[in-house]
């Protein structure tokens, strides 16, 4: 078995994310490969032309997934335009897309944990489709290249090697005294919010107060079902971020906060 | 081939289902299993922590899968309290998910026809991720579970034998003489209006007048596109539920109508 | 492997699409395929009962699959009426669903490029599910039978031959001296407005401006992101349409467009 990953800001109306997936598996004909290939669809609600959320939902999601398997992203507001199209390898996780920041968490990461990367410019059109849009590099250039690369082609054949990759600037929480600061980086589904403060951030240090859009919450809890219905709560989420979150409500559109607000969080002497 | 369905409220934007199938598959890769394991969505947007809506669609939509078929149901307002995992069989059809109440109607049909119930704790960590977190059991335990499940891992290895699993009290239609009193359990996609009285509740008898919202209708018909648009009807619907309908149009929003608001259905003498 | 695709106006929350994906994995399972049988899904937010948006979709998305592909396609507001089912092939891939000019362009496409159709009237109940309600003809007939076509039964075994489909009136733009007369037939997920004309349509001509609710817009560009966010520009989109779009932003929304708005395209002398 092998796994291509799909994220896009596509929406799930117009059927451009099937049109991919119909190159995948035709190519995967034309190899004849033995083994099943899986499409596992991570989101297709990244907001419109949104790079920074798409790098921390494929920052967050990519770690799960068997090695080997090559996670395909297209939010592209540059396609068409001189911005590169890439593939690549960071540990044993492959990925394709536009060189525009989606792998900007994955990059600081390898650099801080001193995984390996290597990284090529798609520029051998015999790997595209025969025929190239201005405006469909998802169908026309990233999903055959997601392809052969998920059914045996190496990335050595796939393009030339390149190393600069484009990052963008990722909000980092700074530290004064017993004060962390930070800012709100995601609102999920459930209207959790969620922190650039990570647990290991705290190094053990007890949260005394989270002040957030002029509320203070006193402490940190384990978990949602523990409180009463409507109690505003911070904890910590399933990937380390300090999030805020209304037991069974939710917590962005009550206290209307929003991706760049601000929070204080304050620790034990 | 095996299957594994998936039912969540995590909506579908923020990856965490697609981080699911990472795990399931890693497991399956790890066990070396040779036949296919597809995953099928069944929905992701269940209203956030709503059970019974959960319960509803999952009793509908499992009996049309082939025996074996592990359906994995994360709609667990009790994530990381003492709430159970649990895991099990209903006939041929497995199941993993919370002890909530997401198995009351499955549970109530077994009872009635039958059929052979066994289920477990889930409390052998061995099946799990090595990490577990207080917020997302359905990555750390759910998951892990149904991909061991559906590789050829026997419940029984899974946890404790357990038998008195969480049910809710669902909303039973009442008769009275010519009467029969129900409530709107679901609205779907299209507006359709479903109500708790199914066809094999009124046993062959007629139906004469259905009331809901102030709103009489004459008698049922058989379909949608045998009346004008606009029109209101009452049909059964495919799962033999009673539903008020407008053609081409959207009921529940027409009529105001909402889960639990109360119908009267009068039969013929 | 084979591939069946899915379209309907389902939507993503009740579990219907899940209950046809687990009939046809059934009957997969019952004939014992060898192969890997995947399902794409094309998309399941068609409009309700919108048969025209359905037929350009499939329209554009399924010369993307590999031959012998199944197009499963349910919008179907004549469910239980007379509407025949129908299905079929053109040119190498397949098609089934109800015969209410879903199929119109494919027709046309065949028509005008000499592409061998054929067709059966669906009417084998031996290859449905044992009970058909009036309503769900996705779930009873349509997805057994394409399961069957998918797995090896031929299309003759399934009904008699039929050739007499069903088509709409599909809008055509119209040339009167310089000057092309269209109409909006589809927005986007991003707000893109497409046109019903044609790259083709202008044999080379080069348009001088595009109006359009009011705004004029000076030629036409070939991608997005070579202009300032906020721009209305026009350019030709992935299936050789003319689009109208905002830099960054959505179009339709910002323009107030909508489906059936008239264009004119004014080409140089």
């Amino acid at each position: 078995m092998r796994i291509i990953t799909l994220m896009t800001d596509f929406g799930l109306k117009d059927g451009n994310v099937g049109v991919m997936k119909g190159v995948i598996y035709t190519i995967a004909e034309e190899k004849k490969v033995e083994f099943t290939l899986q499409i596992v669809d991570i989101s297709h609600l990244i907001s419109p032309q949104n790079i920074s959320e798409a790098a921390l939902i494929l920052y967050r999601s990519a770690p799960f997934f068997p090695g080997g398997t090559v996670h395909l992203v297209v939010v592209d507001p540059g396609v068409g335009t001189e911005r590169r199209a890439i593939a690549g390898q960071i540990g044993n996780q492959c990925f394709v897309g536009p060189d525009n920041g989606i792998l900007t968490l994955w990059l600081e990461h390898a650099e801080r944990s001193g995984v390996s990367t290597r990284f090529v410019h798609l520029n051998r059109p015999e790997f595209w489709l025969p025929e190239v849009s201005h405006v469909f590099h998802g169908r026309d250039i990233f999903a055959p290249v997601a392809a052969h690369l998920a059914t045996g082609t190496s990335l050595t054949m796939l393009g030339s090697p390149v190393s600069n990759l484009v990052k963008f600037s990722y909000p980092k929480p700074k530290k004064r005294g017993r004060i962390w600061y930070g800012e709100v980086i995601h609102i999920d589904h459930f209207g959790n919010i969620s922190l650039n403060i990570l647990k290991e951030d705290l190094e053990g240090g007890a949260i005394v107060t989270v002040s957030i859009v002029g509320v203070v919450i006193n402490g940190v809890v384990q978990t949602f079902g523990d409180h009463p219905a409507g109690q505003v709560i911070a904890l910590f989420g399933s990937t380390g971020n300090l999030l805020v979150s209304i037991v069974n409500g939710n917590a962005a559109n009550q206290l209307k906060a929003k991706i760049g607000d601000t929070v204080e969080v304050s620790l034990e002497d």
